[in-house]
Formats: C-alpha cells, sequence, structure tokens
C-alpha cells in the first residue's frame, strides 16, 4: 500500500469535465439578449445580432472540437494522481473561462476583443496537451500507446493554439481576415491524420 | 489495430448530452422575471405572464420528447466514429439554443418569433433524424436492428420536423391557430408506432 | 422480441435527474443580487436579504430532500416505459420550475407568493408519487418490495404535499405562521417510518 | 432485510456532487459583466476587473482543490445511510453559495465583504470534514482505512477551516494580507502528507 496517490480510474475526472463542457456549451446562448424593440422592428433587431451570431458558433464548435479531442485523450488515460486532477482543473478553468470573452468579443469585435478571446483558446490548447503529454509521461496511459504516438499527440494538441497566435497576429493587420484565421485548424487536423497514420500504421486521427 | 476511428461506446456522448438537456430544460425556467410592481398588482403581473407559461411549458415537453427519443436510439447505437460524434455535437447546439427563441417568442409572441421558434425546432429535429441516420448506416447499430426498422426509426424522427415546417405555414395565416399544430405531433406517432408495429412485429413505438 | 417498450435499466433517467436536481440546487443562489450600495452600508443591505435567505435554504432543504427521495425510490425501481420517462420529466418539470416561487417569495414574501411557492411543492410531491405509483402497478419494482410496502411508500409520498396544502390553509390566517408549518414534514415522516417498520419488519424508512 | 437505511453503493451521491462542483466552477465566470463602455476604453476597463479576477481565481482554484479532497474521500467510502445523504447535502449548499460572496468580494473587496467570503469556505471545510467524519465511524470506508488513518484525514479536513479562520483574523488588521493567508494551505497540506506517511507508511497524501 505504498502508492496510491492517485488512483486506477479516471470517472470522476470524466464526469466533472463533461459536466463543465455541458453547462459551457449551454450558457453560451445566454449572451443573447432578448431585444427591447417594437414587434415590428424586431426582424431587424434579431439580424443586427449577425457579430453575437459568429462568436456563438464559433465558440460552440471550438468548444466541441475540445470536448472530442478530451474524449478521445481520455480513451487512453486510465489512471491519475493529484497533479493530474490538478491540470485537468486548470484546463477546465480555461474551458469555463470562455463566455466571457465571447461575449466580449459579440458585443465589442475590436481587436482587443480578439486578442483576448484568442489568447483564451491558447490557453485551452495549451493545458490539454499539458493534460496529455503529464499522463503520457506518468505512464498512465493505455499500453498501446507507443512513445512515438504520444509525441504526435502532444504536437496534434499545439496545432489549434498555434492557429490562434497566429488569429492575433493577423488580427494586427486585418481583424475581419483574423475571424476566418481558426477555419485552419481543419486542414491542419487532416495533414497531422495523414501524417499519423503513416508513422503509426493507425487510422485513429479522431 | 487499423481501425479505431471511435470507439465501441457512447457513454460520454449520452453524458454530456444529459447534460445539455437538464441545463436546457432548467434554463428555461429563467426567462420569467420577478415582475416589478407593487405587492398587491403581483397576482396579475404574474397572471400577466401566461404567454410565457405557454412558450415554457411547450419548450420543456418538445425538449422532453426529444430526450427521450434520444434516450431510446442511443440504446441502439452501440459504438462512434469522429463523424457521429460531430452531429450528436450539432444536434446538441441546437437544442442549447431554444432558450433564445423560446424567451422571443414568451416576449413578443409575433409570427416572426414563432418562425424563428419553430425553425428551431425543425432543425433539432433533422439533427437527431441525421444522427440515428448516420449511426444506421456506418452499422453502429445493434445488431437488432433491421434496414426496415431503422429506415422506419428515420420517418419517425421527421414526423417532429415536419409538424413544425406546418405550423410557420398555418402561422402566416392565423398565428394563434399555429401553436397548436405542434399537438399534431401526437397523433402522428401513434399512426406510426402502429404502423412499425405491424411491419416489424415489434411493440416498441417509444 | 414482443415487449421492448422502454428497457431495463434506468440509468439516463437517473443521469438527466441528478443533472436537473444539480442544477436547481446551484441556480438558487442566483437570486441573491449583490446590492448596489456604498461599502459602509453593504453590512446592512446584506442583512436585509434574511427573507431571501430563509426562501432559499427552505427551497434547498426540500429540493434535497425530494432528492433524497427520488434517489431512494429508484433504488427500487428497475425497468421504464415511455409512461414512466414522461411522468419522471413532468416530476423535473415542477423541481426545474421552483427557483421562479422560490425569488417570488423572497422578494415579495406575501400571502399570495406563498401559496404559488407551497403549491409547486405540492406539485412536486404528487408528481414523484405517481412516478412511484404508476413503477410498482406496472412491475417495475425490485421483488423485496411487497405491494404492501408500495402502498405505504406511495402513503409516504402524499405527505409532503398534504403538509404544503396546510400551510397555504394557515397563510389565509397567519403569514408567518405557514413559513414554519413545513417543518412537521420531519415528525411526520418519523411516524410514518415507525408505523412502516412495525407492517413490513424493515427499518428502511429513508 | 433488518437494515437497508441507505445502501452499499455512493454512485448518485458522486453524480450529484459533480453536477454542483460543475455548475459552480462554471457560473463564477458569469460575475464578469461585459462593460458598457466606448471600444477605445475597453482595454482599461477589462483591466480594471483585476479584483474580480483575484476572487474568481481564488474560489475556483479552492473549490477545484475541495473537489480533489470529495474525490479523494468518495473512493474510501463505500456505503451510505440518510444522515450520511443529509451531510453531503448540506455540504453542496456550502459549495453552491459561494459564487454569492464570491461575487460581494470582487465588487466590493472590503473586509467585511472577505469575512462572509472566509466564512463560507470555514462552513465548507468543516461540512466535508463532518461527512468524513461521520462515514468513518459508521464504517462506511473501505477496511484497508484504520482508526488512525480516518482520524488524520480528520485533521487534514480542518487544515482549509483552519486557515480560513486565520485570514479573518488577519483581515481585521489589514485586508491585502488577508488575501494571501490561503496560500498558508500548500505548505500546511505537505507537512501533513509527510506526518502521514510516517504514520500509516502510505504515501497517499492527495
Amino acid at each position: 500500500m505504498v502508492r496510491t496517490l492517485g488512483g486506477p480510474d479516471t470517472d470522476r475526472m470524466e464526469a466533472l469535465s463533461d459536466g463543465v463542457f455541458a453547462i459551457v456549451l449551454t450558457l453560451l446562448v445566454l449572451q443573447f439578449e432578448v431585444p427591447d424593440v417594437s414587434a415590428s422592428e424586431l426582424p431587424a433587431a434579431v439580424a443586427d445580432q449577425e457579430t453575437l451570431l459568429v462568436s456563438y458558433l464559433l465558440s460552440f464548435v471550438v468548444v466541441g472540437l475540445y470536448w472530442i479531442i478530451h474524449h478521445n485523450l481520455f480513451r487512453y488515460i486510465e489512471a491519475h494522481d493529484r497533479i493530474l486532477l490538478w491540470l485537468n482543473l486548470l484546463f477546465l478553468l480555461s474551458i469555463s473561462f470562455l463566455p466571457y470573452p465571447t461575449e466580449l468579443m459579440g458585443v465589442y469585435g475590436t481587436q482587443f476583443a480578439w486578442t483576448l478571446y484568442a489568447l483564451n483558446f491558447v490557453l485551452v490548447g495549451v493545458l490539454l496537451t499539458a493534460v496529455w503529454t503529464y499522463a503520457a509521461r506518468a505512464d498512465f496511459t493505455a499500453g498501446e500507446i507507443s512513445d512515438a504516438a504520444a509525441r504526435l499527440i502532444t504536437i496534434r494538441g499545439l496545432i489549434s493554439p498555434a492557429v490562434f497566435v497566429l488569429s492575433i497576429v493577423v488580427a494586427t493587420v486585418n481583424l475581419s481576415a483574423a475571424y476566418f484565421v481558426p477555419i485552419l485548424i481543419i486542414p491542419a487536423q487532416m495533414v497531422w491524420t495523414r501524417y499519423y497514420q503513416g508513422e503509426i500504421g493507425d487510422s485513429d486521427g479522431e
């Protein structure tokens, strides 16, 4: 009974994480406020919420992407210790903070707001990568994950933060263009998946 | 280890979905604002929230219906891949958006508000049907579900969106009548259940 | 494959219910608004929120009591059909509505507000009893529950609604006294537990 | 069938607790309100929310710490009765109340606000220790936990409340210093862990 720092499961880590994800995904809608106009002006007032809708959809999709990645990583993480619990909590902190910069972005839509918003997503990506890297180094991952695969998964985790850093740079030149930079995550992930399959011989690039 | 795109379970998909459903069901009540009147005027002010109560109850019942359908479909879905995760997330997006058109409807009660509200439910129904159809085609469903049964379940999934499209049409003629159109979901489901049992010989029309 | 109306488990019913309970328990605190006064007046302003605190604590305790009862009943409910799913959803509707009358009560504290508040709890109690009674009659309960035990559990479920009806009556005479009527639930449950043990020979009066 | 007061599992207690923790962790962000200023003043307005950020981070970290402790304690608690359910609910009451004093602290930042805030954390710590102590005395804990270990875990549970009491005292002298007192929890836990390992010969000081 010498080593029980932590334990052989991640059930409650996943339950807490799913709870936080579910709440953040649902809270995002709260930034839509019912306009206070006459009934005839309502369609125009709702159409005016276009910027809000874009930041809402982007946040939902990126949070969804992170849920999928979290879900995928924890299929291979099979044990935990105190440090992993804290790293996961810090990741959840960065996820649960998202509604605030999302609303800032929806209301102001300035370069400053975009920088905060993108920085929040950089933090999200870096912290989830830290969760994975720590778990892999501490041998909490399933035996089937080779060291090479673990390293490649770490690299994948840095794609999304790198793209958001790029979007911050782009925003200093052209703010409207910056909004479209996150779309680069999709082809970058595809390139990574192809490379991963070539290296590891496994089609799981989820 | 060639095929691990996704995995052999749907536990966390169901956990995330239950979380989103629970939050949406509970957030719906937040649209009721405590009236700011004198104590003697409170009963009248509360009685004035009748439209709000109707849209609240309708939303709760339809979201509840979708939870039951989701619950029922996922009893037969036994595996997932990345596409199914995304389809389910899009379905949850449409569910989590509901509090906004519900509140618009409760506050304004115009034809425009009803159109948005009904369109949201059309989206909810179409996306859940897409989840099912994809899962059935990708052979993620339990062996006991025949192709004929899967097709019939797809058709059932389109009943509710079709009824909401109908209600949008009715609203162009008579808005008050449109509110009652969703009630048609009940007999339509019953007809479907009878037909399903005749075709498949299974009483499960849940 | 003739009878699969519903299924042999209640996992997701319990998950959805726990989600709604957790959210309602947590949302109750949102009615406390940070006072907008000078720093020196803050202690007095917070002390003024006493009525709010009482309705908050009462709601938390009664919702907690219903979670315990729900938890206890579903230890014995082992299967479900569509009707049980709907009855449970209606019960959750009544639970998720509670924050509104709680806030009405905290803000106004009139006899009208108390009547709405108490009626909401009557509904909660009656609907949970309906869940149990239906499950027991449909033979979804564990074999160890005799018909006599099931009937006694139904009676217990009506204690709390009866006490809240009584509190509505008391409020017509003396509002302050009505606040204390729910305390009667405690001795009434104790009497029931003693009687149940005598009849059934089981100490589980949870 | 004489003793079934409660039951042989804690699944739903953990599910409800994880739900409440997830919601509280996520609700904390709602206190950040989007400033209502011109776009050029936004950076300064956001920078002004520094006090809010500090109380937000402190609350998130302490709630996270309590989730970890709760998670750890319930790995050893294997059964429950009605009293344990109520003690856990009271603990959740104290957790779910936290967003209010956190916001009070973020907005006012006075000694009075700090006292309320710290008192809430004292309550959280004392109630979780009560959960553990009751479970240990009622023999709901796993056999591997000796009486000596259970007592030491009780003592650990009182570290955090004691530190918050100390911070209330410090706040009467110097408010700014009081904010840093909770940091003492970290070395105190380390000292405890070392002592525990010496006494029990187990490295689990999580």
